[in-house]
């Protein structure tokens, strides 16, 4: 079959690779009909993922139909049409069972799992791939919804969903606001209706994103380059600040303005993937009821998701802003690796 | 002024009363502006609620401004534009403060207090009107707000929401069934998305309710005096049931088909106000972890109701279907008495 | 191996029956070390339970050792000392993975499972026994842990806890009511204090079972047959009520009783197996806040319990009354039948 | 009367000082009968709180008797015996209401209420004191409980319990380390098992304060200075960390601590007051699903702690060290500011 592979930092081929095969009871092959490229497979192409290694085959997002399965799998069977979740989880270990299932301690070649597609393993950007314990790691897909808005349950929308509105606890009438206006801002946004939040602020630094956030449902766009933006925030809370501060960008600088504008009694949620340490002002947040989360995705909402996409009430459309073949996945990571300077968002590649 | 005055089973009157004053110090007099009749007015004229004795002013519903406060007071001011609230409380009791003030026990001419207003102190079909504990039963409305929209605010919204989706736990995702469509059950249905319902199923007798059902968000209307109805219910749930069913007529029948229709992990949440006793399946629901609420509205949600209705996520306006004189009050009862044969929801009453 | 074998209502003995064997990848064979008996077990011998077929081995608990497990099977090792549980779940179902795992849809040879063990499978009254879905279905005893206290975590403590403790919502200073001061009964009384409940009542008809109530943690303990337990009840809790009615029999009767001490905002959970239905006062209770609960034991609580009893912040042997060899299981029977007249709560059974 | 009197830094004496009176209609006079000191008076002793003037009563820690009720208080009556709730609260400002009353937004002469007593207004070191909103802010006492178990229900015990146990979201099971063995650290010990920890794990430098914490529920005394301190919580843990570290100190070091030990998907709940900003490792901590909060005390546990005070599931003696009478005030805050030396925790004083 062909296949992305990442060959060490810079250097990625469109290569023919041997079909995969099942190794595990609980294992499936799915037949990639769809994928798409991440932030993160970015990072691994710079080299920032030792963990990758030459040879690997990228990718850890798509949907499929369904090959074959092991003796064990239940929950699939041939021909279904599948989400292959970002995280692969057994279901049964500690952290599976307490829903962590991102910190599950299977063993698959590596001390632990979660996201080990295309980084642990090889992964989606490929003709075919391996899913292990493939009852908790694919989702059935119903006809009535497409792959294109499927996609983004393998990671982008339950990524949002999860760390952003429901760890940020993003409750009815609340304000919230997202800094960092990229496709992981944007699927916060896209989301926090799901918790009756009343204003959503997008803010960012790029003219452009804040209007596509107003597009996904932002009531608010504000540009953190504005020597006020901070008046401009709290004049949209009564001066109190927000309910919900959800960082989705990952440096100091973005944490540092969360923490600048959530209101007493308020969460700061933390999905950006932070390189190095930030600060946590106690010396004036110890008394403000405040509440810090972080987290990495366990895809526990995908099921959720997947029937507020069915029944329409969630449209994950705008987030897709480009299309290519399978054999054009150079050219694909050529356009998401220039997404600010051409405006890409999530780029859907299929056969 | 001139106020709806209570003479009676059977027996109102348009009639000249004394203004109210200031009792406590903590009251306020409010002028009425806008106010509405509730079902259970057209109970007290039928003499079922024999605690409102003749000679009262009826009415628990209102947007007003305020004319006079006590010198306790400190949430609102004179001109403010405020919601009376259907539920008036203390703030200081331990069911105030442990969230149920609909079971306040202050003292106000009787033994606690929750719903008072135009039931055991004068109500709010007047001119004006003295509102108790002003501080926790009054709500200021920001300019954006029109009357219309805020009249729900002071009882349909908060019941439907409170009793129907908040105990009902709706969750993103769950397919809610709301069992009878008038104004109660048609809050629930405007509000469910407020905690992202995917499947809003309105179940009803009366085909124009269910249709005016879809127009306030009901994503499915099923006849309860189809022979199938259980099975269309059904086929909206892959056959496992909905998550919550939410009862809003007050008889056996409908907590019986409640009881049919709730998956195994599911809510039932009571808001009929029942007259006799109901069968309770517990031979074979003892074993299918359900939960089954039952509540008053506490109005613990007006301030955040108001904040989605302010930023347009929560529109109530479909739900007001004739407006009318405070001078044409009568005639407002009885196109109000009517309701099921005109086609009437909630009837506004404005001077 | 020998075994207690149903031969229909009425009829068991203790025969010699084939060793059991791995059948699927997921499945585990166990060594019985301590076995017990169940009230469903008498249920079954009644004869009311027709799932029940003549030639099954009966018992749904256990304490033992690990012989050997199927390819898939992660969690424990041939040599482990496990808990049985009472409840047999997959895992990876719906059910299982929204905390439901009484309900798993996984097929063994039925339409889902739950409680197989002695019911729709061969169980634990027997020198050994086949566990389905080892992985989620065993638990790995730590060694400070004895045989005694571990039994009690296959499902009676489970059990009181779950159903009782922690869907009746008991909070730190709760006034918990526990009606039935039956094994189960107990074990709620037994982890009410771990979620801080402050009073314990104890309701029965029987005082020896109260003494026995208040030796493991009841703070006080009425007789349902005094004319005057209902104002007992309220003489401790300032007139209010209790906050949560745990109904531990399983008639009308004692669910009538809960809804006549439970106070406003208050919680009733069932755990009573009910054969016929009951009253529900809505006429009275549709305005008095209150949750009522019903369910099936998920034994989700099984490896926190599990914590608590290592610690010694909860011990259950008061709990155990009697003491047999496997040999004497029909003498353990005879037994457990006269409990009541005999004083026997739950009987240990070991090789 | 005679009160204890804040001169400026380093200043204070027992001086002759006029009565309180009633001032507002929420107010009431309450004679103090015990009243303790809190690390926070030190503070306020070397200069570090900028608001307190000279001139000002110390203490916001009573158990007295009410002497006078201004007309609009309905909880408490001439006659009662009464806790002086460290934090003064209106209930029906918009912080009350939603349950964080140490932010308290009514105007007593400050912008904003919460901790005022000995702070912004006169306080209880001293014969009688003036309690704002008395229905809010005072709680009568039952019989059974002792002045010098109520004492601790002022401020140090809902302080552990609220900001360290409740906002640390201890769990029945779990294991919490409290990192300070001071008399906050040692009340969130106390206070552990209300939600079924199964092990506490005391963190101190001070071998004789991790003796005490094992005398009120330690079941593990760790000494910090130990080089393989973090070895010896793990061990105690599989190597997971703890599901909840509470910052019972307010310097960068012991938060940096809490930061090392917290399991994947575990709570840091800081109750320390600090100084300066801490560093927040989120280089390592972004995926470890973990929460922060941060926290004053509101009180809001006061009643409930009461009722298992009054139940005797909570015994609060072991924290009080010393004794002395109001007349010895200046002697007994010698004593506590040598607290550590002398072993001194809380220091009671009485008329």
């Amino acid at each position: 079959m062909k296949a992305l592979v990442y060959h060490g930092p810079g250097d990625k081929s469109w290569d023919e690779m041997p079909d995969p095969t099942l190794v595990a009871p609980t294992d499936a092959i799915v037949q990639v009909d769809t994928t798409t490229i991440c932030g993160s497979d970015l990072h691994i192409l710079k080299g920032d993922v030792p963990a990758v290694t030459p040879g690997r085959i990228l990718g850890h997002e798509a949907v499929g139909t369904v090959l074959e399965v092991g003796e064990s799998v239940t929950n699939v069977a041939v021909g279904d049409r599948v989400i292959v979740s970002c995280i692969s989880s057994c279901g049964t270990c500690t952290y599976c069972r307490s829903g962590n299932p991102s910190h599950c301690l299977a063993d698959e070649g590596a001390s632990g799992i979660g996201w080990i597609l295309g980084h642990l393993i090889d992964g989606t950007q490929a003709e075919k791939v391996r899913i292990p314990f493939a009852d908790t790691s694919l989702y059935t897909l119903p006809d009535g919804v497409s792959d294109s808005a499927a996609i983004l349950l393998s990671d982008i929308l339950p990524t949002g969903f999860e760390i952003g509105v429901r760890y940020g606890r993003v409750k009815p009438g609340d304000t919230v606001a997202v800094v960092g206006a990229g496709p992981v801002g944007l699927a916060v946004i896209a989301t926090a209706g799901l918790y009756g939040a009343a204003q959503i602020i997008s803010i960012d630094l790029d003219p452009s994103r804040l209007a596509l956030a107003q597009e996904v449902g932002a009531t608010a766009g504000i540009n953190s380059g504005d020597d006020d933006w901070k008046e401009q925030v709290l004049a949209l809370t009564d001066g109190y600040g927000v309910d919900v501060a959800v960082e989705a960008v990952g440096i100091p600088a973005t944490f540092e303005l969360c923490q600048n504008l959530v209101a007493a009694g308020g969460v700061i949620a933390n999905i950006g993937v932070h390189g190095v340490k930030a600060d946590l002002h106690l010396e004036r947040l110890w008394s403000h009821n405040i509440t810090i989360t972080t987290r990495l995705v366990d895809t526990v909402s995908t099921a959720m998701l997947l029937k507020t996409v069915a029944a329409a009430k969630l449209d994950p459309a705008p987030l897709i802003t480009h299309r290519f073949s399978l054999a054009e996945a150079l050219t694909a990571y050529d356009v998401f690796a220039r997404a600010g300077e051409i405006g890409a968002l999530k780029i859907i590649i299929t056969p």
